[in-house]
């Protein structure tokens, strides 16, 4: 079955984004194989605040080929994202999604629309690489309140030219 | 100069102990060296509420010989901590420590202590173990809001039987 995987950038004390949304504080380090990465997913899952963000950025450009961007909103119209799928109903539409043949599926932030996915099982993965800043506040890759959940650690690579390190974990949600 | 070194345990998103003060999610990992990491501290900070939760836990015994614990409280009187030194002014005392002969210094608990140190840059390390969880809520690391810190990964390891990332970085304040 395809997997739904969480992912981005994180700071170390756990933002995925400044106060404000910023990403400045991200580095790129150039050991990373970006599109390796992005190589197995043929879907992105993007929250509304996430969405808001890349218009405002210039950054809802059309998908490449084959590839597919559904946002979450109850707000939006069809004509705010024509480049991508709209729906309202992020767990009916993941869950068949998921249920369907082909590659792995990005949630590509927020945390809100995690939250919301792991507290019905529906996220398998989480692939962050940690970059080596405090942000002191911001966007949380997981906003509180929410349930624990187990993690299992299945990879990990440190980038020593910059000081990142990937982390990818499988998901228990208890 | 010795150090000021903030450390301890770690959920993934960020928390050092749950809503209610829980660490019964800290998995001990058999490989890790808790006396060698201990070894090269003659100095425990500690704030008022992990204190409190020690207190609590029956957990503020006498420190071993060698050891000064120092806790810092408004509030507290010198009878309620006897097996410590009470300061109301970490500030202070911090950069006189930090000035004065020793071994170093270790910031445990909890994350108040630590932005209003790191805010006047008397922390000059984090290390952390990174237990395998989303905690979903409760003390942050670093509460916010708070300045952004650069930081320096120095050294990591992967403690594979539990799935624990060691991470040691060097703070620079901005």
């Amino acid at each position: 079955m395809r997997k739904v995987v969480y992912g981005g950038a994180m700071s170390f004390d756990g933002f995925i984004a400044g106060p404000n949304g910023e990403y400045d504080w991200i580095v790129m380090d150039p050991d990373i194989d970006f599109a390796a990465l992005m190589g197995r997913f043929d879907t992105f899952l993007i929250g509304r605040k996430t969405f808001e963000v890349m218009r405002r950025m210039g950054d809802a450009a059309p998908p490449a080929p084959g590839i597919r961007n559904i946002v979450f909103s109850r707000t939006l119209r069809p004509e705010d994202c024509p480049q991508a799928t709209l729906s309202d109903d992020a767990e009916q539409l993941v869950a068949d999604l998921r249920a369907k043949p082909g590659k792995d599926i990005a949630l590509f932030g927020g945390g809100e629309l995690f939250r919301s996915l792991l507290a019905v099982g529906l996220v398998d993965e989480l692939h962050f690489n940690v970059v080596p800043v405090l942000l002191g506040g911001g966007i949380p890759l997981l906003p509180s309140p929410a349930d624990r959940a187990r993690l299992k650690l299945k990879k990990h690579r440190v980038y020593e030219k910059t000081g990142t390190v990937g982390l990818e974990y499988d998901i228990f949600s208890t």
